[in-house]
């Protein structure tokens, strides 16, 4: 089964938006086995979407749109569809209370434009949309599938996964392609490269790496792929396994709050640099306020004294960006909260702050339990938002790899 | 001129790699005045790149292609061009000494597989790269031209840059194109776009709605288009001023870090909900600990009596996720920092935590001066990362009116 994505938008094509959506779906679809032979960008314009769907239609037997479907005037993906196929455009009552309902629920009237989001072409079936008000649309013709989805990449992920896949899963039945991806931390790509140097199969291998860590992607197309995968990914833990903390899209944060719920240990937070980056990384995870007893971002000199009991003699002795602070700070923070672990994080994120002796991207990093009170130095880059990424997961890293001995401790 | 970008490479249909090469082009084509009307990618295969560029050259008169100019199996964008063009390959002594001497550098003896990349279409002009190996090419055919370049995001730009935007500029003489963006908040697309509703000229202008509000672009192609920006952004200002905070790429917690240095005040933040975000917003701005004085992350009830001086009493009576408590949190950062606004929100961001009188969404922003506490009740939806975003900038909002208020005064 080969399939075309057409994403629509002078958004797209001026290069004000990046298209992601054409690259999530060919991802979702690649992991059905299904093709993706073209990707085509055309503008708000009736002609230019009209032939694009006459000429993914003519080469390929899927096609999934995205983008127009909203209430303005240059929406006019739905208007060049009804017309192609030559559907009436309907009032769809039931689609119109829920966009009321939509508008209601925040204490909003419904705009009187947003009628046009429950026209719909006649005979064609319907996509609910959870998170907006524009639904989406299937129309089987022949042989061949076209889906319309809205441009907003959360409402068009919610729909492709429960309208789109479901369908075309049924209609592609093909070859097995298997893909796993282990998450590692705190390595750079090289040397995780070097580490992993005797890998059979090094060729099923992609090295993708970000600010909070190097992906290792395996991808295998097989009658056997499951299994392969797997005896992939263990060699892989045995030669590196000490940086890989997850898989798939898992996130550092999502690993260290299931370590905190088994532990039963509670978490507090003490920032300088990062400015509340670790707290809001932590509080992303559901049921977060299970363990994360509290943050403070300690900015001035002032609340690190007020709000972590730290001494204006240490500050003043070693700097606010110290080691001997950073340790306080964490220390601080346990105590005063009466949570069982205290993190903490002091340096320079930049560009402005540094000193002779403390350049732009140093860091203290801290963690303190009952037992002990540690802290780490570490030099990043010159780029204030990449050192504050940077910086939390390196705390967050410090804070993981306690986590295990703890949990190993506890067994 | 209208142009078309194609994109080449199985790993862009696979959405193992994110096209950002169209969108860079775009971009600069745009400034240029020269409209992008179609963006195409494909894969490896000839058939398709042959297909590509037939259709590229039957509806645009500048094509630009990226991708699969280098020295292995699956890259063939230069023998598709030779065949569609009948241009013979030759050798270019020159090209494989430069080469041959990029590896030696590195100390490495050059693959055989590397003199593919000295094989030139004859009667073609040569772009060099000086980053990699692949020479781009530019052939002008009646009144069309069309550019080969490397799929590397780095050496793409650089042979952009050097040897394409020069040439395309002369192409396109002069029509001046201008554009601006005008930065919304607390309005929803549908009824900015009411309000809108006199406006002249509303073809130049495009609705881009995101977490943080709606952005409006105008952009206009005309002799005059400076001139006629400017117009439709003050009629705009004229019936939306109100919701207009910015420009451009600027974002709220910048206007805020302008107006609080400007009006030398300082902030101190209390947040729940939010998690952190507010303060990681805050201090994402340059030099923001001139002004931010700290930010706590209050998440256990114990934290905002312990750190927020708050009474047991009011959280018992009426709840964490009240006004009382978000009033409580506000005057109490304020006044215990000694910073002149206190900023606090407290809600339930979802999925857990909602009961029967306070559903998930729901959420107090309260906002505390020296002369008065005030706060606002909001409610949002059910998604947690969205709600994090949206209550940041619900809150970051209402600070910023109060800011723009309290300008007004000192004047």
């Amino acid at each position: 089964m080969k399939a075309e994505v057409v994403t629509i938008g002078n958004e797209i094509l001026s290069g004000d938006t990046v298209d992601t959506n054409s690259a999530f779906i060919g991802q979702k679809l690649t992991e059905l086995g299904i093709q993706v032979e073209w990707i085509t960008s055309v503008g708000d314009r009736r002609e230019d979407i009209g032939q694009a769907f006459e000429a993914a239609l003519g080469r390929v037997d899927l096609v999934i749109v995205t983008g127009g479907l909203g209430p303005t005037h240059d929406d006019v993906t739905k208007k060049v569809f009804a017309r192609l196929f030559q559907k009436r455009l309907v009032l769809d009552e039931q689609i119109l209370e829920r966009v009321r309902t939509r508008f209601q629920k925040r204490g909003i009237i419904m705009p009187q434009i947003n009628v046009e989001q429950a026209m719909v072409p006649e005979g064609v079936k319907l996509l609910e949309n959870r998170s907006g008000t524009a639904p989406g649309f299937h129309l089987e013709q022949g042989n061949k599938h076209i889906f319309l989805l809205p441009g907003v990449p959360k409402e068009m992920r919610q729909m492709l996964a429960g309208g789109v896949l479901p369908v075309v899963k049924e209609l592609a039945r093909g070859e097995e392609i298997c893909r796993l991806t282990l998450r590692t931390t705190g390595i750079s790509e090289s040397s995780l490269f070097e580490k992993l140097k005797g890998l059979k199969e090094m060729a099923s291998v992609a090295f993708l790496p970000g600010y909070s860590g190097v992906d290792i992607r395996i991808t295998i197309r097989d009658s056997r792929a499951g299994e392969r995968v797997q005896a992939v990914a263990q060699q892989i833990r045995r030669l590196a396994g000490d940086f890989v903390y997850g898989t798939g899209k898992e996130t550092l944060e999502e690993i260290i709050g299931r370590q905190l719920r088994e532990s039963a240990l509670k978490l507090a937070v003490a920032e300088s640099c990062t400015g509340g980056l670790i707290a809001h990384r932590l509080t992303n995870i559901p049921g977060s306020s299970d363990y994360f007893e509290r943050g403070v971002v300690t900015y001035s000199n002032e609340s690190k004294i007020q709000l972590l009991g730290i001494s204006a003699e240490t500050i003043r002795r070693y700097g606010a960006v110290s080691a001997q602070t950073a340790e306080a700070m964490a220390a601080g923070v346990r105590k005063l909260s009466g949570a069982d672990i205290g993190l903490s994080i002091t340096g320079i994120a930049g560009p402005t702050g540094a000193t002779p002796t403390k350049p732009v991207g140093l860091v203290f990093i801290s963690l303190s339990t009952t037992e002990e009170t540690v802290s780490k130095r570490l030099q990043f880059g010159d780029d204030r938002l990449v050192n504050k990424e940077r910086m939390s997961q390196a705390a967050l890293e410090m804070l993981w790899r306690k986590l295990k001995v703890t949990a190993k401790e506890y067994q």
